[in-house]
């Protein structure tokens, strides 16, 4: 931490500075500037937050952070790239992983209908909501158990792995039960109760960025998650909110190389959810393989027109068949396969 | 809702959106405009979100909303407006209500401190963490339920009333043995297993706007709440994400007009956490009740260089007593009192 | 400017970055922390821009300025607050400055009408666009010159001073001989080129915050007219772009008491451009004289729904005169009179 | 224009909404819902902004426009693809238009190195800024003519074509003389004297899209220069503001495929500026590609540690060459060359 007095703080407002931060347990060290007088603070990084609310004292103009927060998500503390395994898929190796499938489970023939056809044509995990997370509570809030047990039924027909989000702490082992990976949705990132609840489940995670989360934020969120011991932590950029109204959310692919810049964690990207429209999702998913990401999410609807939720931003199967045959390309340009 | 065709659309495309229309159970209203056709689904608002798919068609350029989607929250609904009665103190009414504390709970000493000093200057609610959502997982947590029992050790003492946060479904009937009113986090907003536990509740809940939420999404969010019918609901600004870093939130007062146009619910303002830091709160106290908030919740320190959170943000006591002296004479030129 | 070294960089990276800090004139300062190196720079601050660029060299993680890059603008370098006069109108005075009148000035009898209006409310400024910056090519732009002499001819009629904006750096002569105050628009926040023309000429500037500006940036902008030895510039919040899309901007009040720890200019608001809807100008009007602005500026038609340009947001002359009444009380509560 | 009742609205009201917007030129045609009446209004979409100001009226809710109001860039006008043609380079045809250089043009050692360098690599325009708009007044502002007469000159050494940019519109005919690609930069979008000015030139104009500026108001700024009867219109993607502090901007490539959707113009991308930082250059620009963009601007610097300005974000020569060899394989990917 650096403390930056403010111009002209007088000399005892310094040594209470200094004072606080030897009490504290860190050595203080001294730069006196041309117009500023700046503290060091050295050492141990736990408790930094105290440090923090130093910045309350009288003479002090603002702490700065030098560490980033994070360390068990960290690329500093864990340098080769951590690879999901869920069954025989793995997620951050050079195969990209491909999830698609509906928004909601709505019935089982609707789920079977996307199961196969996203299977045909090579996505290797299946999504759909049980549980789904909906703005109005007038809109069609999901199957619940019973649709764990389609997206079960799913599996064992296509052999695919299952995505599903979960909602409440006390669903975590429900879920657990019939999925291969615990969602957390961008709503959730920072609900810190279901973080903790999912770290103790013996589950991969897929953790959604919020959709105002800094990208520091979303590697806080993991850190709970970690702090548990589960290590099976995939990030997912999926849109944030910005001032444009063109894209639903403005789905940040810049968030792909700084996030393999600073974690180790596996990145996918939504473009789905992240545009919100079917027609921009092929380009964005595209720019996000050759951005460097670990894998795609992708919303697959038979009759995106009738879906129950999300039906606008669905891609038909035939639709994302063609755009299967694009990302080979695209993932064998940047040295990967699909 | 207003569906409109894109240019050139054949009429083939707008037959088949009219079928759908009538399907849905509306009464389809055509307008071929001279550029564009566009048709209009006349009915009862229900399912509406059905209608919203109908963009996926061929031929539909997008599907416009007319209706606000909340029905409980709306003034058009009761025009009256809501008093939340918390024991003895109303929140909605002439009288502003001022809550204020600290962040969070830390010790017995402390609570009482600050809520001999908030009552002394006039606040009739104390606010207080003892379940702390934390960005980090290595920052102090809250003291749990021994932080409720110094909470109603605190009210039993000054007689002031109790406002907290509860971040887990699960903990809702524990908070609410202790609570006046229970807290859901901006974090939380969405949270909707989270709205619906309160929602079950029989206790008044105060609803913070999520960071990124806009104001029909809040809105939305109390339609959660009230569709549980417990009216008790209080909404609360709190600062939204933009990309200004001088304050840490932009506390966005606009809310304050905006949501009473809408809503029949009481509006407090939270600036502590709006802004950030202490030398800003006062100004935006006063803005807030001038623009016709009917309370705040501020937070308040013994010593706030010594916080275990948000110390940075917490006024002193005496900073707290000359504010209220201030939104005093702001609250009586606006025709309320404090 | 404080230089944090990477974790683990070599020592030849540290003395790398210690010989370039020597070169550049600086006097380096090294704090060895156990995760991290971390080198002050020590120095007059001018060409500081030069050390930024360090952040390019091998093993350097960032560089962190701790001086504010504004100088005269700044209240370190001038503590007591300007006050711009302009004939017997004070801004920056106990007194807060009413500035009203309609978007465009289209017809005399429009100008004259809303002029007269403005007066008997209290107004002491009139604001009318002769040029004016329009998203589309195709909407009104003003009448010109021709609008220059109405508003010349409306300041003889009622003695108020006249605001009005400049739009090309070669109208800035034409239009400071009908003015008394120059207008920049928030478009125009960073157009240098105007920013130096208006710091030649010889008449108050009102310099209104980019839409996407932040509070820094206005004040660099205003830093380049100062640098110019025009120090009458009266800085100007009128709403940020944000994700709520409730209002047409966000209109950030919180910019208030920031500019008033930050500097020494005065600080006046527009909430009509601001909210963008007539129903919410009063109270954030009323907010913004509560946080401390020196003035305000609203827009003022007599007829709204006929106006060329924003009328959806312009007030009639009954409800200007309704919020003045309202104004007087808040001004009198903080201390100040209207 | 859709015009859009409160509930409960009398029928005076909406029979005057009729007459005004019979008055105006436009058919009316009500749509009488279960909780609202609409009034469409038909007719040619010329002067609709005066529609806009009926929301002024009593019992309105508010007015939504239908149609889109660029008209000259829109697709719909002219359905194929406008290719930019600069000597014998082209622009949004198949073959990727690559702009490369540093940012300032320093001197003439620093330039023609640069131009060689980023002409090996496979770049055909050189980008570099003679008047550099700066947020600092105190930071370099550029070479000026002199800067322009270096460009020539490495024009002449290298073949490659020159892009600069604008900042004054009184300086068009001066830089037209030396550039063969005027620049609009981002602060510039809305400097409407500015747009007027290039819209005047005989020259192409790459036309940047404003940090806070959505993708209609991009277009509406592109339309401003097509209303003067100037076609070469080249719109570039360089980053907006939003809440993350990871990256300097936040590039936006969602963006591109909503571009190609609504315009004819091509459509290039800024990495440099975008993201801010080297690092994450390579990723976003492949991405960029792999979207669709056109084209690509990059910041590349022989020694960006001691770059008068942006050094953090200049690639070296040997980076961009590395980067060409990744572009190559993407643009092949999505059916392109480089």
């Amino acid at each position: 931490m650096i403390i930056v007095m403010q111009a002209g703080a007088p000399e005892e407002q310094v040594q209470e500075v200094i004072r606080r931060v030897s009490e504290l347990g860190y050595h203080p060290h001294i730069i006196r500037g041309t117009q500023r007088t700046v503290v060091g603070a050295v050492g141990d990084e736990r408790g930094k937050t105290k440090l923090q609310s130093l910045e309350a004292l009288p003479g002090v103009e603002n702490v700065v952070p030098i560490l980033q927060p994070f360390k068990l998500a960290s690329r500093e503390v864990r340098p080769q790239r951590t690879v999901v395994k869920v069954g025989d898929v793995e997620i951050g190796a050079d195969r990209l992983a491909l999830m698609a499938g509906p928004c909601s489970v709505e019935s089982e023939a609707q789920l079977l209908d996307s199961a196969y056809a996203v299977k045909a044509a090579g996505a290797t995990i299946l999504r759909g909501g049980a549980f789904k997370p909906r703005t109005s509570p007038y809109s069609f809030q999901g199957l619940g158990e019973q649709g764990l047990k389609l997206l079960a039924k799913a599996r064992e027909a296509t052999g695919l792995r299952i995505v599903t989000e979960v909602l409440n702490p006390q669903d975590v082992p429900l879920v657990a039960r019939y999925a291969d990976i615990l969602q957390i949705g961008a709503r959730n990132m920072q609900n810190f109760a279901l973080l903790n609840a999912v770290g103790e489940a013996r589950k991969p995670v897929l953790l959604k960025r919020g959709m105002s989360a800094t990208i520091q934020e979303l590697l806080m969120s993991a850190e709970y998650i970690l702090s548990h011991e589960n290590y099976d932590v995939i990030l997912c950029e999926r849109g944030i909110r910005t001032f444009e109204t063109a894209t639903r959310f403005t789905l940040d692919l810049n968030a792909v190389p700084v996030l393999r810049k600073l974690t180790h964690l596996p990145v996918i990207v939504d473009p789905s959810h992240g545009t919100g429209y079917a027609d921009f999702v092929a380009a964005m998913a595209r720019a996000a393989v050759a951005a460097g990401a670990d894998g795609l999410m992708i919303e697959v609807h038979p009759k995106p027109e009738e879906a129950l939720s999300d039906g606008v931003q669905s891609l038909t199967p035939a639709r994302f068949a063609e755009l299967t045959r694009q990302l080979a390309l695209i993932a064998k340009a940047v040295g990967r396969s699909l």
